[in-house]
């Protein structure tokens, strides 16, 4: 029932800059907020790359929330920065730096025992690293996967590659739009669908997220916070609660989809809490689910 | 159980430019989307001013939705224009221009049949006429406004004061965050409520609506349209369902609310599928029901 998840993505130390504050070389990356997310939910392997100068403490929350990091290469040299400002409305940000280092020559090389992980999220990086990925593995069962606009303008053909291989895809609204040329988000998340994967996941931010799947659209909105500290690793935080809940349960029908759109909200929302990833550390299934029902009972009539 | 509903607001012939065509000094203002948005539900009552240029078809088309016309003023002279222009992704509006004609001196004056209607929706009008409608009234059962960032920042006092007399409060997302001084949605309509309304409703366009009430968020998506044509007249439309479907009920609890919220919904998911309020005619309720049954499946789990 249970199946294993694989995540391949960027881990990072993020330098980010918020109205709230600063935060200085903390742990960040698509693979690190997404293996901390979906690790409530069960077993979680990783494939990323770091320099030698990456923290002990980067592997140990990795390890105490029992990710397996066979997957995980270490290289000589420094690992990825990345430095990064929010604007007044958190909706923003704001790159000011993206150092790959290390990452620049990376090719994801999964161990033996990765090859038959039935579910794999393959994180927002370069589409011929996801294609690689995917051409080492056997059979899976389910296949998700996130990008963005820098690869939707500077990777196109591999793009379609990837996502003709996939089968679900999430991105937020403008790329969305941009991926399809289409004005209407309605509109550029049936279009997706013609490109492959037959579940579309659309990201909103503040105004939540939206799921098209088997031909019917369900929305969920952002779960109410007052304060939104640090917006960083939101996106993978919600992918790694919707693709960890999913890959608990072994479903990936209509319902089984809804449910984990919950969960990605309600995971998301205490990632924003904090800077950085350390709201994951030690977040349990309960207090997951007391915000999915806060988040059912914002959709419920009566 | 049924209540009477009054609208007092503009009355208007815009030219609208969207990247879907042109119209040309079509019917619209605030009071004539409201009162075809809410005729639907029972009886309205109009408060506003046209000039001797208004169109017959103009009064055919409230007239033909039963909208008690006796508090409608002609006066000498042109009616309100108003000419706009939606850019490629319809969400931001440009203003061309905007003259008020026979509406610059316009004060409305109540016949004495509608002093005691016991719903009240003061469009988007200046506060200091927002306030005069209510000197006319008496004992309302509940009186709903909306408002616009041109108000907040031109009418901050006069504003505070209409506010301070209402129970529901309709503005956009980022009016909400101009009004409160929050950079935060979910602070912004909690904060709104120390101004006087017990009830926010923010309007977020393709984003849906979010209510609060009660010390309770509810959120509803926007109608899923593979096309907007014309968004002109969707936040009057959107209130004129939400207010409509409540009075019809006679009842303003939580669950009224939420109902509302999917009714208002439905209704301006009509409007923006063409130019002007042509959708508003013949509009039933049975028509309506069928995508308030959709948005409930929208947000329902199973």
């Amino acid at each position: 029932m249970a199946m294993p998840v694989l995540v391949v993505g960027s881990i990072v130390l993020d330098t980010i800059r918020s109205p709230f504050g600063t935060s200085d070389e903390g742990l960040g990356g698509s693979a690190l907020y997404f293996a901390g997310a979906a690790a409530p939910y069960g077993e979680v392997r990783l494939v990323g790359v770091v320099g030698d100068d990456f923290p002990a403490e980067g592997r140990a929350f990795l390890e105490e929330r029992g990710v397996d990091l066979r997957g995980l290469t270490t290289l000589p040299g420094r690992t990825f920065r990345y430095v990064a400002e929010y604007g007044d409305d958190m909706q923003d940000r704001t790159t000011i730096s993206t150092c790959l280092n290390v990452f620049e020559h990376f090719h994801p090389r999964l161990p033996e025992a990765y090859a038959g992980t039935p579910v794999i999220f393959l994180g927002n990086i370069a589409p011929a690293l996801q294609i690689e990925v995917l051409d080492q593995i056997e059979n899976p069962v389910h296949v998700a996967a996130d990008t963005m606009n820098f690869w939707i303008d500077g990777a196109p053909e591999d793009l379609r590659k990837m996502l003709s291989r996939i089968d679900t895809l999430f991105l937020n609204d403008g790329e969305a739009k941009e991926l399809t040329g289409e004005k209407n988000m309605i509109a550029a998340a049936r279009a997706i669908t013609g490109l492959g994967p037959s579940t579309v996941i659309v990201k909103k931010g503040e105004h939540g997220a939206l799921l098209f799947h088997g031909g019917e659209f369900f929305a969920v909105p952002a779960y109410p916070l007052d304060a939104v500290v640090d917006p960083t690793g939101a996106g993978d935080s919600f992918a790694g609660g919707v693709i960890g809940s999913l890959a608990a349960g072994g479903d990936f029908d209509g319902g089984s989809f809804r449910r984990a759109m919950l969960h990605g909200t309600a995971v998301a929302s205490f990632v924003v809490e904090q800077f950085g990833p350390a709201p994951l550390s030690g977040l349990s299934l309960d207090a997951i689910k007391e915000r999915t029902a806060v988040l059912e009972r914002m959709t419920t009539i009566g």
